[in-house]
């Protein structure tokens, strides 16, 4: 016999509650049978998600719960919300309440998961702007669950995964001008280790291929233009072959991410936002997961924003919310295991 | 009763006789019918590319013409053929005959189409490398074409397109720490006024959405990271709009490319190579079609290098050399509509 499942169910924050996040953790609730989804609870917003769920024309029951430990019970039949805030839902208008109730059951999710009483973390998407204006310090979600964690904000790595594609952009919100001054040898292999401990513990890949995309157009032509990948990036990746890492490249970022490429690698390593970003939005647009890696705990997040310009109206797409939820649970069935 | 098609027929260029062109010119005019190709002729090559036609096991027979007047009246049943040299196939391994070869076929093909002896150039794929042991001169084909036709290499613009996407890189082959010197207003401006009336003239879209891609993350938000997106490309996209140019942006580039995206705009104006060659060859590679705008000619080439590595295998991908023969008699079609 199999044994049953034994991790516990994940904690997911709301997000902001004007956002999309209420209405796609409700629908993610309704297809959790055809989608497979492991059970999970909502930190907070039972007002407002009964609100979304209704109208999004969802027959989405709750569960008011006192402790994570009840909602793996009700899962089956009701989406278990832990907490009794009576936050109403205005889908569009977001509030410096709604803000603030954004930002506690993001703390008290990453709390839960921290320690132990759910076995991973998804985040809905918040707008950093107004979560800054009720106290927010941190530059987004990522570092915030970092830091929560003991572990510094620069130390957590970003990896998008989609259907098509991992990617994991080694500088982020930094000006284009900036990049080349960031890129350093130490960065990168500090950066691909993390990448192939995660890859190993929590996505059953052992040897993770990790391709490293080029700085420069072509990978600079030897030196032709732009010199940063034969002096920085390909050093880098003789240390890391050097520690049984299987990384490769420099690689040309434009044919990196051409179909016959893709199947050759695990997860590509790029040097900036928009390099890792382009081809995982323009392939994997509507399941895009954010995952961070280098954390004690699993977390992940849908790849969008709050796009309050849509909430409410039906129209956001689940599929990035639901494939988060399922790729948090595999991960914490990975990690759990024996 | 329909006026019987007008435009002569196009001028192909072997590119190099080693790499994948000579197979795919093959292939191409054996689908003729079936993708529905206006007529060709290929300069130079009659041995070997009957060669390459029977190694890929095509039933291709060639007419050797004297004069481009005689293609239009046995493309039907032949593949014509300029020239009679004896140049033998080789597949993969590229030597200096070859690189004449491909170097005449090249300068032979562009004056032709330049004395409008042919409607538009189509070139196969070179090596510069080799090319230049031979005496070429110019960093690339397109720049050779563009001088033989008076322009400045420099004013030819360089789009890339295919099913799904349009792109232009505002800068091609430099490093990647010299974009934000190249990128001006000026020099954004002239291109994307270039691409404006070449769309209108050859692709018949009479007031293209041009979209222009941010160069800093997320257009840097506000000058949070990196200031040339309000300092740079928002002045020259008011400038252009003053023109009656339709150009919008700075958009942020992750997101410019997802597939919601896509369809906003006819032709995305990109900061740099990588931002505009990986949604395209992520998203179109077997059909993106390199076409040069701003030259008194139609020039078209498939997106893609001679591949010596799988040339006379017969697995190369015929895909871009159709797109871009069909993409030049299109073009041809409409310059010569009265």
């Amino acid at each position: 016999m199999i044994a049953p499942l034994t991790v516990s169910p994940l904690a997911v924050s709301l997000g902001d509650p004007a956002g999309i996040g209420p209405e796609l953790i409700a629908e993610a609730w309704a297809r959790r049978v055809e989608e497979n989804l492991p059970p999970f609870f909502v930190v907070g917003g039972a007002v407002l998600l009964a609100a979304a769920a209704q109208n999004r024309g969802l027959n989405v029951p709750l569960a008011q719960i006192q402790n994570p430990s009840e909602a793996g019970q009700c899962f089956g039949r009701a989406l278990p919300v832990l907490g009794d805030d009576a936050y109403g839902y205005h889908p569009g208008q977001p509030d410096e309440a709604g803000a603030r109730l954004a930002f506690a059951s993001l703390s008290e999710a990453t709390g839960l998961v921290s320690q132990g009483q759910a076995s991973a973390l998804v985040t809905g998407p918040v707008a950093k702007s107004r979560l800054a204006q009720v106290g927010f310090t941190h530059p987004g979600q990522t570092e915030f669950v970092a830091e929560s964690c003991g572990v510094a904000g620069s130390d957590a790595v970003m990896m998008l995964a989609g259907p098509s594609l991992r990617t994991v952009p080694l500088t982020v919100h930094v000006a284009f001008t900036d990049v080349p001054k960031l890129v350093s040898q130490d960065l990168i292999v500090r950066k691909a280790r993390t990448v192939a401990k995660a890859l190993a513990r929590d996505f059953g890949i052992a040897s993770p291929r990790i391709a490293i995309a080029a700085l420069n157009p072509h990978a600079g032509e030897d030196g032709l233009f732009g010199d940063e990948d034969l002096r920085i990036v390909t050093p880098a990746i003789a240390a890391l072959q050097a520690e049984g890492i299987n990384a490769s490249g420099p690689h040309p970022a434009d044919a990196l991410f051409a179909p016959h490429s893709r199947g050759s690698f695990d997860v590509a390593l790029c040097m900036y936002h928009d390099q890792a970003l382009i081809p995982i939005k323009a392939l994997d647009f509507d399941q895009g997961v954010n995952v961070t890696l280098g954390l004690p705990i699993i977390r992940t997040s849908p790849d969008h924003g709050t796009a309050f310009g849509i909430a409410g109206k039906n129209i956001a797409n689940p599929g990035a919310m639901i494939a988060a939820i399922r790729m948090a649970g595999e991960c914490a069935m990975r990690r759990s295991a024996p």
